[in-house]
């Protein structure tokens, strides 16, 4: 089988690393498009370092900061139909997931003419805005992914444009944009990193590369978990900047796993539980994981045993205690809710892409073991 | 401090990866310069595959297979006039280090015109030639590198081009290649790769990216010993296909690292035995690489800890011990020979590079005992 590794994005790591790298976005065009969210890119003072390198350069900036989490497709077109109307050359997204996931498919739709029935479809011509990356919490690896997720209401799921057009340009990763994450968003996000690192192991396309970086991220989450717990006991927050840094770090290389093996049936069971139940992404990752390792150790010990020596485990139910521990008390799920969100997930690319495909009655069982506390 | 991680070539990986995607030839040109070596590359198969892959898409092309090993400044001169002359699209290299390297070289000089006392200097217009490359040992990692390693008279020694231009567009990784190599190129090679993967975790530009690939590759070289020290004693070939492909792995990863982190002393070192005494690269770096070790765990014993873990090693002589065993009997070197070195070797940039950095002292100490058995 022929394997592959391509992730293009430029990646800048390091205290100030925006400010002090102001020329790398001169070299991206003159008039930038700043998508973000409402809220968090102004209070950890993401914006204003983007703003600052963007005028240090004197290249002029409109900001587009209506990008919920989640991001819907009709964000998406209004954000491009700004781009349009401004004639921006390029792109820069701040924040989690979601603006960065958005700032992809604008950058894409601002320069072609795509409707929405083939926006999904994978069939682009060949070009893009630039784009520069400023990722704010730990967790999604947007910054190194050609992917982006939007919130896809006909298909009742989160869906993936997937083209390697939508590789960043450029990366900025700054831990001290994350210090100020709360405990749940922290543990959440280190979850999700996590679940792509973990993912990437049990996909059909792992390489000897991926599993590489996946390794590394997993021993950094398990580095961090004792700060995590003692994080929650107390209530507060008990992470140091080195250790934020352990967590970008870790959900970079994550990104950079997923970049080359897509994701797994975890992902694709996850999607439900955050469109319907409206869970946090990297919490439903963390509350399917566990079940679906114990899944493949039946089938495959071998390969859960190469990632629970990543963590000092030899059994996946130890791992499956850990992560629980983390995500404390759980959601409720009914039966007629598994039922659909099985049918759902079993019609995902995702469950093609796991080494270990599970069937129907696979999904079911996950689906309720997993909410069984 | 900034840190970063770039490495835009795209690796395909696998048996028969090069005729499975000739469309990846297609898009980087209409006519091609092969450059290679005079022998192997005809005699392990792989030019002939991609002869194949370019007549499957109807590309024509030229062949340039003067390239020596360390090949010389006059001789990537003659590839690009050829080139040039021909009005070549996109450069294909097939072989070890030395093609992949004057390949980039020829590549660059095919569309500038750069005089041979500014070849080095770093400074180039934005523009390159398409690269393919094929490497068919498993050691130098220059498929995925931004680095020209070319022999300079002038200087004495081996000097590096060093830019972004230089990275390939795709790589082609078949492990097939690698089946022929005998005994003493491929423990050679393999060093090579282990000396990359080592450098880069004493690099003062060491980034927990590098270091992940670094520790993998470490370990995949350590999987391969106990075969290549049976090799060694019985005199006869007993790598099989899996290992020639782990090596392979193990020096691709090792390249994507020196692509961030540059090599150390242990280079700067170890091209004057290469310049002046005609030992082979990776030999070279393997002579020197436990002395160098020594030395940092004497001033950073951290640092060498964390090496030395990846190989289930508490002491840096425990790794020289093994090196020793894989290189056999030693070369004489005298007193003046070394006072040479060491003024060649202290003027290299690699030695900044080097988080602990010897001094004329230390490389002379370093020199002389890498020579006592």
């Amino acid at each position: 089988m022929t394997n592959k590794y391509y992730m293009p994005t430029r990646v800048i790591m390091g205290k100030d690393c925006i400010t002090e790298n102001s020329e790398l976005l001169r070299a991206l065009g003159k008039k930038a498009l700043i998508v973000t969210g409402a809220q968090s890119a102004k209070r950890n003072g993401s914006e204003r370092d983007v703003k600052t390198a963007l005028e240090s350069v004197g290249i002029p900036y409109l900001v587009f900061d209506k990008v919920m989490s989640n991001p819907t497709i009709s964000c998406v077109y209004e954000g491009a139909s700004l781009a349009k109307e401004n004639g921006v050359d390029f792109i820069i997204a701040i924040g989690g997931g979601s603006p960065m996931d958005a700032g992809k498919a604008i950058a894409l739709l601002a320069v072609q003419a795509i409707e929405e029935e083939s926006l999904f479809s994978g069939h682009y011509e060949n070009k893009v805005l630039p784009m520069a990356f400023v990722p704010t919490t730990a967790g999604t690896g947007s910054e190194v992914t050609q992917y982006s997720i939007l919130t896809n209401d006909k298909a009742q799921t989160k869906t993936s444009i997937a083209s390697d057009l939508l590789f960043p340009t450029v990366t900025f990763l700054d831990a001290k944009y994350t210090e100020h994450l709360g405990v749940i968003t922290t543990i959440n996000t280190a979850i999700d990193a996590l679940s792509h690192a973990v993912e990437g192991m049990l996909s059909v396309r792992a390489s000897m590369v991926s599993n590489a970086l996946a390794v590394s991220c997993i021993q950094m989450f398990m580095n961090c978990v004792p700060d995590m717990l003692q994080a929650l006991q107390s209530g507060s927050e008990v992470f140091d900047l080195q250790q934020r840094e352990q967590l970008l770090q870790a959900s970079l290389m994550a990104g950079m796993v997923i970049a080359q093996t897509g994701t797994t049936a975890v992902h694709a069971m996850g999607y439900s539980l955050t469109y319907f139940k409206n869970i946090d992404h990297g919490r439903a990752n963390g509350l399917l994981l566990g079940e679906y390792l114990k899944l493949v150790e039946r089938v495959q010990p071998d390969l859960t045993a190469r990632i629970l020596a990543a963590m000092n485990f030899s059994r996946a139910e130890q791992f499956q205690k850990l992560v629980n521990k983390l995500l404390g008390a759980k959601e409720k799920i009914s039966s007629a809710e598994i039922e659909q969100y099985c049918k759902l997930a079993s019609q995902t690319k995702n469950i093609g892409n796991s080494v270990v495909k599970p069937t129907e009655e696979d999904l079911r069982t996950m689906f309720t073991q997993s909410f069984a506390n």
